[in-house]
């Protein structure tokens, strides 16, 4: 188990807006993803992939979106994440604009690895020396 | 309120995929937020937007992620929802695979109206009488 | 060789646009794939991938935006192409907004047939006997 | 005029990528944008926009895709510029893979400013200023 916050800052394009004139809400899902690959290493998430057939997929997402976000804010993305038995991380993360009080999304995801069938698989232990 | 299921196909292209060959997960919001606009009506949300500055927002989307779903398929999005007080729309969303016995992504989702100044607003009468 | 016009309808939605307003502009040449798709067969294209790992790729896109398109217009895109050679096809694409006397967006774009490897391949006979 | 050639590093995740394996193409010009986004500034683009409501739109965009682009790999998008008169400016962006001898992508990006009404403006002093 980890108290860790990590920290990872995403700058907001024009690609990440809609009409309404903040970001549009599923990309959210998007700088979680890529916070998470920062956690975990991307090349190791590809050489796990390649060598193994093992990856992570996103099983549950539970998201509040509680303050919108604006064209070229960059704002800290803050995850942190705990193991849950042989099968699940659960990653609770925020996003931050610059000089907020409260985060203004908040996401709770649990992760699973499965193999290259679509397969439940144990988190690997390279994976879980790494995150404990 | 509504017990009335409604149906809007979505066709998979290559940029709904990602490198493991199934949807990339924070698409499927995309596909929720089209179906519902069909429910409400785009032409009806641009001139609320418009006329009044009044406009829909997620507040919270809680998903689960049961399958994956594959290039070339075509799924049926089907939604229903209740109307909760003056203030919130609460929507069940899935994604059905072709032929599927159960549905690959589930969605519940919280929405609210908010004006220009994203301050909250009532659900607008005409909405209402649409949806009840 | 071809002279016919295929048309294919795409409704513009929140995911489609920027803050600017109107459409993002590479999110055209996600619409000229979906035209493609349709005019090729995506069951086809899928098969042929499976089957005989061939895919097509874009080698060209010469693009021009002539015109902003809106959230909730539904456009028309036309389609249209040639085949060259072997190895080649050439696709005009154009972008009709509701009731336009010009195109807002006409993208001439160059496509290959490649293998897993990512070398070329000449156009399959299924293909071609399809096309001409 | 200017020789300068800047750079700019782009990390591919799950979200750049489709089920062939390697990143979809209309990516690319999203890559370009954030580029070009970091030559003239966000925060000064966004003033242009907010102050004087003008920003810049792309006009042209004429793309050679001679490489694909993989999961994990940290491109560098090397931008340059002319400017053309008092209404354009003329952009070579290029994506270059981890120790490539060659662009993967190679675009040249023609841009115009336009007001609120989507009416041509000359380029604003300001951005002259700093791109001359």
């Amino acid at each position: 188990m980890s108290n860790k916050i990590y920290h990872h800052p995403v700058q907001i394009y024009y690609e990440d807006t809609d009409h309404s004139g903040v970001v549009y809400h599923p990309n959210f899902l998007k700088y979680f993803e890529r916070a998470r690959e920062h956690v975990i290493d991307s090349q190791r998430l590809n050489r796990l992939w390649n060598d193994q057939g093992i990856g992570f997929a996103v099983y549950k997402a539970n998201m509040i979106f509680q303050e919108g976000v604006e064209f070229a804010e960059v704002c800290d993305i803050r995850t942190s994440f705990i193991i849950e038995g042989k099968y699940k991380t659960l990653w609770r993360q925020e996003v931050w604009r610059p000089n907020a009080i409260r985060p203004a999304v908040i996401g709770d995801i649990e992760m699973v690895c499965l193999d290259k069938d679509k397969q439940l698989q144990p988190i690997p232990n390279e994976i879980l020396a790494l995150l404990v």
